[in-house]
């Protein structure tokens, strides 16, 4: 009977029926939101989808407080298209009670995507103090293999098993974005392909140019440890940065592919960094502008992202989702919320 | 100068520039969302595009207590496509202060609706007691002609220039759905085109079948005569009745002949009422199956609207603009919130 | 029948009750939110009610586009406790067909009032071009006398009557704040006894001394023309500014006697701006702490107001309504919504 | 340095202070709300405090699936004032990875609960198939001794330690209120304390009158297994059932004395059940009437639990927090939210 129970558990989340009320019993199983997924709207282009991602995420078989499954609840619930899950190779500081190995965690994380159809990425955090630093290796087949004493060692194992690194939040915890040798080494053998310039709640300026500088692709991610309501409790959709990645398809080729391509830009608090090609596509995919004739037009932001523009002395808001009238832009307008660089601002023109 | 202080009165809700900041004045000019539009998304079908419309409305130039261009303003903003100005003929309480003919409101109106490029349809309303009560003549040409003693001749004269007919509110004051002979006459002319199953705050059930009976088409429109955060002012955007008119484009003639060809729907308080055939294909629009192949199906809701479905004991709710997960449904589902008729609920196939 | 019917049209707004349905119409009046009054909290102190002001108004009878009466349902519904009546003198752009008095606005708005229990004060605008520009006079008792060439006559007139002057949006058209010598003139004859520090959408920091180096009140209006609803369109309750009176009690009265002892301060988009006195007091009335002696306390903040404030590199939100749980906080705090003059914030401490 | 950053991890849901920015880093800790509490406004009576309680949780050490610790975050973070932990003693389908005692997953909790000054109540659940069901034994001092064989063993140690019986969801998982010879025997000898006439998302009507027929005390608790932002996505706030307890003071004491006297009521999207005394009390508590001397009174609703009231064919709502204007009511009214038995509204009258 135990075991029915357990069943019956698991399956609650991912039932959307609701037996509706006799005189015996009322039910209100619709209140369990579980079964609903914000869709967080952000165009495509060129082709691709935009693929709203998180490649850093722990579990309390880390340092976190949430149970696996809840990961994938959560990020289908919210919208995103993928997550990795990345719990310290080193730091469990609940291993006392929580007893086992390192791939436990996405296994048990596995079998709830399944359910949900979401994409869930094999990954852990490699975790040293400075001067390495933290890295996650994503895209790995066997995170035990990876448990070794020297941390160069274990890039090599991760990068053996298809592996991709990123390094993690380079301001952290010193707030000193500081590159050192050992970096500089792993950049020039190609085997650090991506950095978070946004981590959990804070951002990195100094790190804005390094994704072209190095050939790497930014990130924002959250390194989420409590459960995301707690973490990012106001519940603005925004407040969760992620992972914008271009992508051919829905699927975890293809998020690979994109990312071996530096298809990427980093979301956080309504900002975003990355390369300016993606940048002017992205608006230009989320604006739509329907000139009225009579020296003002209507710009519709069809996406989530709400823009800010300005030129000269004037402030253009076009808010996601909705329409904005405005006199006839013409010339190159100043995003505020879009940055190719630290203090570099795209300038944007409406064709 | 006071010239110059009118002009820039009447601009400013179309202006979307705001000076930024200096020493001595800070702006904040984006807080004035008049210059902000909601988008409604409800999809189209069979290539006609979804309008918003509310045929009929008010304002100070007879009972109601704002000035015409506001009309325009509100419905802009709120994401209507078109509306009809419907000043009474008869009842103007405010006219020992208001002086003005009665084409005197859809002409200011109409100022305003060609800065915004927005949809104005010129009316009027007629105004009786029972058992004759209410009509709005819509797509008139000059309101002052139907100003005459016998309501029966003011019909005519709107006929003649063009016009269409509305039967308002057929249960207020009295409560009472009465179909009078007058009516039955006017019906069995072709006079009366459409017919109000909703109005204000208040539906009619008993005239639910009308649509199909006599060949008219159903409308839920406001009357509205104060403004709109006030009589509807919890700001739900469903709480603002409105006609759904399924036309080739956006345009007052597409309006026109939509409405000749009855492709409406009637839609308040989350309730869809008119013929099957539009009601099923406005779901099919609406609502995006994906299996996973696990026994569950995604369905992502790409409208406005949350539908509510049951089938035996369970309940399936498909919130606006969320993707649920449910099991694979096959067979008829009974929606809740769509009605061919008086207590005659939609069923609906997955397919 | 038709003053039958306009008794029910003016009726509607202030009856909340609803007929329930039956089979022949279904009644949705509950949705009409003109009876319901949101109420903001904003604690009193010294024995004083804070009163929510606004003193600055417009309807269609000068250059607004409303009735007078909205202006009283607006108010009340958005929780204010006062507003005074002010159509301009000489700027009456629909004056070829809205033919009144001067007094004609207050005496619509004055029954809607009485309705309510609602305070409204008599007031019209003086409205000149720059130096003098506009001033409000309210507590007056007959507008039309107002109405003479001469505007520094009319300031007269109006303070024969009982009335109190306000000098409007000082910065404004020119973005500007400047001092000619008629107002330093009036100043010092003690015939202005308030101004406006902000007004509509824009702030006036130049003048943010003046309240204490001339002895007269701040304040911030709306001097609104459109629906609230349109001109402070996003509904965040702050968005509309107020002026904050310290009254013995809840009367036209009270109100008068606070204004003459310049017990005010003035409030938009979040800041606060006057007597450092009153800024104390008000935050001390609405920040409650509890320590809980493990090196923490709570501050449970029992205002709709958010004040944030600073200590070296610490920030320190206390959102309206919530309780934050911060450090036990020693020392002056920053606060960084709060200003008694030009770039001076409110130092504060807790107790 | 393990140490060092496990401790970091600990401290920061429970530090509001952020650091600025500067060049290297942009801090937005403000955005981790578990810093900020809030506020649920339920007035008291007779002297007695409201407390808003949940005395049925579970978290992955049973078969939920969060940390201890987040229960504490969460429950001070709705604005709870006390919940028991009440974690499964038979059923742990998580115990081949989670190894530890009964008593762990409070002490973990209870030191969260320690840095919030939350009110943490030592509980455990005893587990069987119907006839017996599911109870839970809170106030206890350890829980390991609870797990014998026989249950009714089990409440009896539970009682020897001072404990406090709950007769858990009566109507799971059989859809079936059955009051069994065993529940009748139990509650002859005094030793069923309370019942759950509303549990998780199901509310079991035929159990409405047990709290007099019997004199236990009605609850309505979550029986949590996921994040609360989960297992009641959309937040609003009533969504999250709970136990309003009537006590002299905020701590653990003066709960265990309330309920021994049995002063608390049931709540639950939106419905009150319990005794008449103490809705009418509640009520009373809640909604201050002004009689504005024209045939209306204004209706202020301190709290945010919303009245609905009718009497005849008038509806009456009082939205939490608002003010609600209604004609001047005498007589009673039904309370549609308010019951006392099942099927049994309160009569409530103005006096």
């Amino acid at each position: 009977m135990k075991r029915l129970l357990f069943l019956l558990a698991l399956a609650l989340p991912v039932m959307a029926n609701a037996q509706m009320s006799n005189d015996d019993v009322h039910k209100y199983d619709h209140t369990n939101q579980s079964q609903y997924r914000n869709e967080i709207a952000i165009p495509g282009f060129d082709g691709y989808h935009t693929l709203k991602c998180d490649f850093h995420i722990h579990t309390s078989f880390s340092d976190g407080s949430v149970w696996p499954s809840v990961r994938v609840q959560e990020a289908w619930q919210e919208g995103l298209d993928a997550i990795a899950m990345t719990d310290h190779l080193e730091y469990r500081p609940h291993s006392n009670i929580v007893k086992a190995g390192h791939n436990e965690s996405f296994n048990i994380a596995k079998e709830e995507a399944d359910r949900y159809g979401f994409i869930l990425i094999k990954g852990t955090e490699i975790t040293r103090g400075k001067p390495l630093g933290h890295l996650n290796a994503i895209f790995i087949k066997d995170a035990d293999k990876l448990d070794v004493d020297d941390p160069l060692k274990a890039i090599d194992i991760a990068l053996e098993q298809g592996g991709y690194i990123i390094w993690n939040h380079p301001g952290w915890p010193d707030n000193k974005s500081t590159m050192y040798p050992v970096h500089e080494e792993l950049l020039r053998q190609g085997k650090i392909s991506a950095y978070e310039l946004y981590n959990c709640m804070e951002s990195y300026p100094l790190t804005f140019d390094w994704y072209k500088e190095y050939g790497i692709a930014p990130m924002a991610n959250t390194d989420i440890h409590g459960p995301v309501a707690i973490d990012y409790a106001d519940r603005e959709r925004w407040v969760r940065p992620m992972t914008l990645v271009f992508a051919t398809e829905r699927s975890e080729e293809a998020i690979r592919e994109a990312l071996d391509a530096r298809r990427a830009l980093a979301f956080f608090h309504g900002t975003l960094v990355g390369d300016a090609e993606y940048l002017t596509k992205l608006i230009s995919a989320s604006l739509k502008v329907r000139n009225l004739g009579n020296g003002r037009m209507e710009v519709t932001n069809i996406s989530d992202i709400t823009y800010t523009m300005d030129q000269g002395d004037a402030l253009y808001i076009f808010p996601a989702g909705k329409t904005a009238m405005v006199p006839v832009l013409s010339g190159e307008l100043k995003v505020r919320n879009c940055l190719y660089g630290n203090g570099k601002n795209l300038m944007y023109s409406f064709e």
